[in-house]
């Protein structure tokens, strides 16, 4: 158990202790291994004099090296219900928790999101030993068990498949795990607001070092599924309007924004640096007629931003598509791609919405079909109603997007909206400005919950008026002269933008911090495992 | 034009005349665009005193920066055709050719893959200015051309569309380009077996400076869509297998494996390194319980080879899976996935397919279902029997994976299979050995014509064996802790393996060159543009 405030101070004592009880269950993991190679395994009943009743019903298995091609009769832990009530059943998953009751043993295997209660009890074939077998098998141990499924007389409130329970009658370790955990997955589970006064709360420092056991928690095996969804959605509905999915490389030869906050490396005998954005691959692509086209893929910020929404490595999903005569003509594409992906998140995804709930409380994601468009100058005219002091052609600080968030949700009844015309001024050189009136732009961002997830503009498809715009803003244009060159050919008007991954799926569920959606998140601090 | 042959001498003389061409063209253009910024075209016409009859018909449209929202009436090219015969249509394309004709011009509209004949001949509304307008613009300019679609009495046989053209009433330039190309698109696409005795190839360099314009051949706006149907393939098949998309870091703590061939670059106050594989985060997923997974992300290698097949950055689309008893249940579902996307290239992109076969004719990829799998020693004793002395726990050279190719085809008729149990020597540390007999290992190559595509094996699941393999193969255990670490808390058996994509679109289509496949390519000698 990792305690929040406790935990400098007992890293410290316990870091020895871990050291020898792993010492002593890697010496005992092996003789038991090695013995094993050659029966199928270490069997049980050794210790007394005593006849063993369950003999060849338990003990630890030989590490599985495909001795031979067998038939799968396992079934997922996922499929068990009452439906398989009185059949006798194999499945391999990690002993969750377990204790000893006198003459009987009570566990709890997990699978993913799944756990089911087991029950062996002693008998003709259930042994004295074979009850303390169990019991002593670690915690996370992977294991192969045979059992009865058994209809249950009140639900199992502690765990998901609740109508059914295991009747155990074999029981094999697969893969057993050391002793000491250094997080308990009970622990990393628990539901954030039962935590209040308890010292057990998973910090997450430990959680990120630990990930292998971190992600085992249902809310995290529900994230990543969620995640996942949100890429296929993007995907399924871009490909539905006919884009192509394109691949952008990730080593460039010059810096792509700027040259801030940008990673180098020696490239053979040249220097290279790690893209910052897709964006100058996605333009040359449309230079290259392919149309509308998305992409995603890594995106590197050598910032040393250390918040809750930054990261050094992020996944881009980045898009760009011409249009004909109007710019929204592809901010409409774009808004309602989101619209179905928030759609089919909602409706595809509900069980994982409501397990990363049961675990992070959160209101449901509201949104609109189609989604709200606000201009710029009317946001700043709801946040100086709120009494908010600001010029209309400053860009808005992260406080006041929060803010702006709160009124157009209070307003709206939407926690996702479009902000349409930002000032010139505040928007990278290769903007399109608006052709009325110089002070606004062909530029837009898109919130979730009062935070940005998509910036996006008309990019300028003309060289000479490219090069005027970067001259303004003081870019000297032998550093993007490749970029340049691209629109020399013929270029057609178009706009895309770029969303970050993990700031949407934080966002959709409504959770703190960006490293709790990133498998193995990247920061200033972070660079392992 | 750019000769292969007179390439370099050209490239001299041509530059500066090229230079001096784009300086005029961009004053030209910068003129157009500002006049052009107040009414909505540059229109003909002035130059002579003569009445012209199609004033307001023609001209250069001031760049498109969204002055209004329109209905958007333009039709796409490729959905030209009888159907759309007397119709009066609006396309946006690029002129692919033009030439004059007395009274008459004729010119190619181009669009991605498809080509359409458009004719103008000075008449009631067509003035010689409006003639002379239209054969004065630049090659692969983006132009709006307005018409009457008609029949044709005989096949356009130049054009993919062939049974009707357009009768041209309205041109406008909307983006147009240098007058001088760095190459010519029509070149670019002529069918390599036509170009003997020309001086018109179009050699590989020249292609990739200038990769906007390269990749507007009908060949390339093939080759990128059917390279995006192999991800969207292999995704497709995972995911109805119950596979969860990951997305894993590129930049690692440690060099991933062993060290060589990696790029390294500061990280903050620390160094970190571009990841060679997700090999680690996807077994870390395992024994997290994701189950079976997969990514499709960029790879890093700091190789110095300058190869046909080999790029510093490609992209891997990698795969990882628990099994119950034996890795052979994994080696079939790979297998078949690959039969799956066999069967999806072969079905849903034969017109992609069809198109890149007609610059680089090819033999149809063909492929068995289920897939064959030889093992490593049958391999060896058809080699051996074709006259190959090797031994038969030696590594396949290339030339040998060659020759085995054209051995199992002749054989088998298959340019798809696995090649089973490898040589444990040849394989790296985290391999598993074969139980009955050290000598070989449960790991697998697969082969598409002769050319390995995929690499993969049964992992070792166990900390333990895992450091005793490591010591053997002299692998410091303290620059793998990490990897060792994760297999510490229980993991299940597991396989997997890791693809290269643009080998298999490159093997698929029966092309020459990785080049050909990578939208930008990187090698030891290209990181541009």
């Amino acid at each position: 158990m990792t305690s929040d405030n406790k935990d400098k101070s007992e890293e410290g004592q316990s870091k020895n202790a871990l050291k020898k009880a792993q010492k002593a269950a890697d010496k005992a993991a092996k003789k038991a291994e090695y013995k094993a190679q050659k029966g199928q395994t270490d069997e049980g009943g050794a210790e007394g004099s005593e006849e063993d009743c369950s003999k060849g019903l338990y003990g630890d298995l030989a590490m599985i090296r495909s001795e031979e091609e067998r038939p799968v009769t396992h079934i997922a832990l996922k499929d068990l219900g009452r439906p398989k009530a009185n059949q006798t059943i194999i499945v391999r998953a990690r002993l969750h928790t377990s204790r000893g009751k006198g003459k009987q043993a009570f566990f709890v295997l997990r699978s993913q999101a799944y756990t089911v209660q087991c029950v062996v009890a002693v008998g003709e074939k259930v042994s004295k030993q074979m009850i303390k077998f169990i019991c002593n098998i670690t915690k996370e141990s992977i294991v192969d068990v045979e059992g009865k499924v058994m209809n249950t007389d009140q639900k199992v409130e502690s765990c998901s498949v609740q109508d059914v329970e295991i009747h155990v009658s074999k029981v094999f370790v697969v893969s057993s795990a050391l002793p000491r955990l250094p997080l308990q997955i009970e622990d990393a589970m628990r539901r954030e607001d039962d935590l209040e006064g308890l010292n057990i709360k998973v910090n997450q420092d430990t959680r990120l070092d630990n990930r292998v056991l971190d992600l085992r928690t249902p809310a995290n095996q529900a994230i990543f599924r969620l995640e996942a969804g949100v890429c296929q959605l993007f995907r399924e509905t871009l490909r539905a309007k006919g884009f192509i999915e394109i691949m952008c490389p990730k080593l460039i030869s010059a810096a792509s924004e700027g040259g801030a906050n940008v990673f180098s490396m020696k490239y053979f005998e040249k220097e290279a640096f790690l893209a910052q954005s897709p964006q100058l691959y996605k333009q040359m692509a449309i230079a290259s007629d392919f149309g509308k086209v998305f992409t995603i893929g890594p995106v590197f910020r050598a910032e040393n931003s250390n918040t809750h929404r930054h990261l050094t490595e992020f996944v881009g999903l980045d898009l760009e598509l011409v249009f004909t005569h109007h710019y929204h003509e592809a901010v409409k594409v774009i808004g309602n791609m989101f619209t179905e992906i928030f759609r089919g998140l909602r409706d595809r995804y509900a069980s994982e919405v409501a397990t990363v709930g049961h675990q992070f409380p959160a209101e449901p994601f509201k949104f609109l079909d189609p989604p709200l468009m606000l201009e710029y100058c009317e946001g700043v005219a709801m946040l100086k109603e709120a009494g908010v002091e600001m010029d209309e052609t400053e860009d808005l600080s992260t406080p006041n997007e929060k803010l702006l968030g709160r009124l157009v949700r209070a307003k709206y009844d939407t926690d996702f909206y479009i902000l349409d015309k930002y000032p010139l001024a505040v928007r990278p050189f290769y903007t399109m400005p608006d052709p009325h009136d110089p002070t606004w732009s062909n530029s837009y961002d898109m919130f979730m919950r009062g935070e940005e997830i998509l910036s996006g503009a008309q990019r300028i498809h003309d060289a000479d008026f490219l090069c005027e715009r970067a001259k303004v803003h003081a870019i000297p244009l032998d550093t993007i002269q490749s970029y340049i060159d691209a629109f020399k050919y013929g270029c057609p008007p178009h706009a895309g933008g770029g969303i970050g991954l993990e700031r949407v799926t934080m966002l959709y569920l409504g959770l703190d911090n960006i490293r709790k959606t990133s498998l193995f998140p990247r920061d200033p601090k972070r660079i392992t495992p």
